[in-house]
């Protein structure tokens, strides 16, 4: 069957919601809104409603959202991340690795919402130690830059970075890292926050930053932590250079198992985190076998990877 | 020159000091006095005085508290702790490593206190990278229980826990983990706060904790910290089982680098540190390597390496 010619694309996390009326074969964006509020603030409003009580209000508010997006018609609507889960619109089952990415198997549902407008809700991955939520939707779309190789890792930077593995035409497992947030935590509640300082500019420090991702690769995170401290105390160091040491070893730690004959590693990231874990993964596996998403493959991948989910719902 | 009969230990940290009266040849504690309020507190007090004005206001401070001590008298006053930094009494240079056990190198300073009582102030110790105040002290008293090793690692367990590599009659290096810091910030700050119950009594989970130990042997801590909330997730593991399992991933990525053949460990800990690093040593480096100090050596350490100290100063 026909791809319809548009859709909207919903991005509904934790704690923001994002939709997109896009042009289904370019991707083209040709409406947007975002509202910073998530399924937790709605889940929260309404505690002690039964799950069907909980999906009607759900959809009644994302048909509302839809009608006052411009342009948004009778288009379907496809919808990622947390609005799956036991929190959101209706919880679905995680999908199982591997995912094929021929005949991708992620797990999703056809919904109708109240204005009769089809819907295509997706679910989140699982393997026996894990699990993501949105990300392997965005995953999907990265995949074509992926085809190429044999075998390699898919790198998500983020508050919690995703290690997605990719083997011959699937991803075989993942991995999450709290790197993001243990960089919050430890900045703005340790001991070691004395010793830092958070650069009031874009000002970047990548001496320190390298640093703090080879003490990480010698000798890992927990062994090395302390160090930032006593850069203050034993050299006076600058603190705004602990925070980028701080910065390297947290990141170097994330990395440091990736440092294997030939691996090759595919970054998707805006900034700050690009320049950050590619200037990290150059100490770690080498400038050849790091590949870094375009701008614009990075910006479509969500809605790639949400078309390829609404071909799988018009066709199956 | 003969040792006093007796000594007043003085434990002086950041935000605690006790006062110990003791006799020097069996270490008896004759009368104690604690404080919950250490340098830090003092010298947030008068922030803005030179150090020559916070001496006299400290030393004043140490004077005052020991007249209240029974039995006090003249005898002198050892000083371990926070008070040799640069918020203490009079700030000492770090002694460096190596700190020979037969001739303890710890760098220390003789002062009279207002009342005229001789005082022995003990600095701390560092190395390249690192560095401490106190434990170097306690570590000199354990010192007798390793001199029958070539080699080994004392572990000073706790909130910023210790390993002090020991060789042939020296201390030669050190490490300080701030496994007991980030365990605080993960249970009361972090998403995994969610996963989590701390248990009401003295309940203790020694399966989840084990679990949590062979995890971060096997992966190390960063790549299995998400589990404890994906345990909940996939499988709605108990949230007390979580706690201790959390414990086990950082005490067991902690010990990880003790997975050496041969390498002895000695522990010096009270509950509930003695439990759960003795557990998650046996899976590390097997039972045979485990030596654990007796309560009474670990009670008397710091007055040990005071004692120590102090014939240092009436010889030296």
């Amino acid at each position: 069957m026909k791809l319809p010619t548009h859709f909207i694309s919903c991005d509904w996390g934790t704690t923001n919601f994002r939709l997109r009326l896009v042009t289904t074969d370019n991707l083209e964006i040709l409406a947007e809104q975002t509202v910073g509020e998530g399924v937790k603030a709605l889940f929260l409003a309404r505690p002690d409603s039964s799950s069907a009580e909980r999906e009607r209000y759900l959809a009644t508010y994302l048909a509302e959202r839809i009608r006052a997006l411009p342009g948004a018609a009778e288009h379907p609507v496809v919808i990622s991340g947390m609005a799956s889960s036991n929190i959101g619109l209706r919880e679905l089952p995680y999908a199982t690795l591997p995912l094929t990415l021929d005949h991708p198997d992620l797990e999703w549902e056809a919904l109708t919402l109240p204005d009769n407008r089809p819907a295509v809700l997706i679910s989140g991955v699982r393997d026996a130690l894990d699990v993501m939520r949105g990300e392997e939707t965005q995953a999907l779309g990265l995949a074509g830059g992926l085809a190429g190789y044999d075998r390699g890792v898919l790198l998500l930077p983020g508050t919690h970075s995703k290690h997605l593995q990719y083997e011959t035409g699937a991803f075989t497992a993942f991995t999450t890292y709290l790197t993001g947030e243990l960089f919050a935590l430890l900045t703005e509640h340790s001991l070691l926050r004395q010793a830092i300082c958070k650069p009031p500019g874009g000002a970047f420090r990548a001496e320190a930053f390298q640093e703090g991702v080879r003490a990480a690769v010698d000798q890992g995170l927990t062994a090395r932590l302390f160090t930032v401290r006593a850069r203050q105390l034993l050299s006076h160091s600058d603190p705004t250079d602990n925070f980028f040491f701080l910065s390297g070893l947290l990141i170097g730690d994330e990395l440091r198992s990736l440092h294997r004959p030939g691996s090759q590693v595919f970054l998707a990231a805006g900034e700050p985190f690009l320049t950050l874990y590619r200037l990290a993964l150059e100490e770690i596996v080498g400038l050849a076998c790091i590949h870094c998403f375009s701008e614009p493959a990075l910006d479509a991948a969500l809605l790639a990877g949400q078309r390829t989910m609404l071909a799988a719902y018009v066709n199956g």
